[in-house]
């Protein structure tokens, strides 16, 4: 067999999460990975390998506006399409998912392993009247009314490097060590309150226990220091609600620059084997 | 028959117009009007008579933040509603329809014929991959770049008071003189190009129009002048394109202050006589 010489592309990627079962493809489910998967074997042919890696796999119903994943094409379908392939990306996938832009990288790059931080942001309302409707698809409708002092003095107990254990879906031998370097919530003009949070990586559903954590603190149903405390547990806590996937979004992911993409990559694969 | 004592109350509506066949209740189609006359029947009894009167009837597909009604209550239905009214009609009208405030008004207040202006916004993106999906529902796309200058000067030519006869679905008798006091294009941070459009009122389709027009100036197929030397004409142009109903939404509805309410309904009755 003869090799092919190959170009690696990065991919910046939005969606609505409301219509797919998560990010990863999945046999009869319709799936972000999936969908992409799809367009380009409609466009370089099923059987080419596609080397398809992602940044943050976001779970059933959530979105992103800055998803980031990295594929590898054939040098030569990469000349015959670089002119048109984001068009050509537009009209084989369905308006819930776009390829924002397309752009050749490195080897050395990886959409996962290059990776600095990921950063979500969740999106809830406090008011009678719930989301507005044109924004119901990512905000979340709270019952009781929220105290923006109280949620930041429950995320800044949360900040830094700790075990998330109690926040997160135990996998087997995977760590639950994560490092929060942002956590913080403001009202928008709209008067919806919107948690940022960035970390190096999440383990799965961290963001919305967080949130689910932090939303009965600021109606008052916990004292603040409660979510802090949890971060003792070395296993998921009970007590934790996983706030639901449609006000979360991955708005952004980090990369350093690109002469340090190899060495990134190298210590992220020793610090999560 | 003993006549009830009523109360007008001024409702602020927002709605996702996709599923709605428009805002006038209409037989066997789901309507804003039909919704919320739904939610008050089960309210105070389908046999009492609403009076529900609106600013702007927005045609199918129209969204809305903004929208301004009235109903009247009888009084002893208000006095056992007036701290629960909000919550209860959130909890009878689907998420899509939603009642964002109840204000008591005196009677001088006409939601249509006291208003001052009507304020719209449409949204319109020009980049290859198209609208952002989680806004895909409000935001058109556009296959050709945009100019905002071009857009700006297309709009700086139909400002003013003028016969919008070319713009107009033609109703008999009805006069097509409206006066635009705001009509820009700006590009918001995410790209996308909003019009703002504010005129004392709009005929039916007015909005859509002017934007499709608009818009073949913004991408270079006509000249600047062009949509206002429309203005000479006396019927609808059949060379104007009604924009898509989903990027439209009514953002705002004006009032004077409320000494005026009477005045300027009646002077609004006089004119649109």
């Amino acid at each position: 067999m003869r090799m092919t010489d190959t170009i690696r592309l990065r991919l910046d990627v939005s969606y609505d999460g409301a219509d797919f079962s998560g990010w990863a493809a999945q046999p009869a489910r319709r799936t972000v990975a999936g969908v992409l998967i799809e367009a380009f074997a409609r466009l370089i042919g099923a059987e080419t390998p596609l080397g398809l890696t992602v940044a943050g796999r976001t779970d059933a119903g959530v979105h992103a506006t800055g998803q980031v994943c990295h594929v590898e094409l054939p040098v030569e379908r990469w000349t015959e399409l670089e002119g048109s392939l984001l068009r050509r990306l537009a009209a084989l996938m369905p308006p819930d998912a776009r390829v924002r832009a397309v752009t050749p990288v490195p080897d050395s790059f990886d959409a996962r392993f290059s990776a600095t931080f990921r950063r979500y942001e969740y999106r809830v309302v406090d008011r009678p009247w719930g989301p507005e409707p044109l924004r119901r698809h990512d905000t979340l409708g709270w019952m009781r009314p929220l105290d923006l002092d109280r949620l930041n003095a429950a995320a800044a107990g949360l900040l830094g490097e700790h075990d998330f254990a109690a926040f997160c879906k135990r996998k087997e031998h995977a760590t639950t060590i994560r490092a929060i370097n942002r956590l913080d919530w403001r009202r928008d003009p709209d008067g919806v309150c919107v948690a940022t949070v960035q970390a190096d990586a999440f383990c799965q559903a961290m963001v919305r226990s967080l949130v689910g954590a932090m939303l009965t603190v600021g109606d008052g149903r916990r004292e603040p220091e409660w979510p802090a405390k949890l971060l003792t547990l070395r296993e998921r806590s009970s007590e934790v609600t996983v706030a639901p996937a449609h006000g979360l979004t991955l708005v952004a992911v980090g990369y350093p620059e690109e002469t340090e993409y190899a060495a990134r990559a190298d210590a992220t694969r020793r610090l999560r084997a």
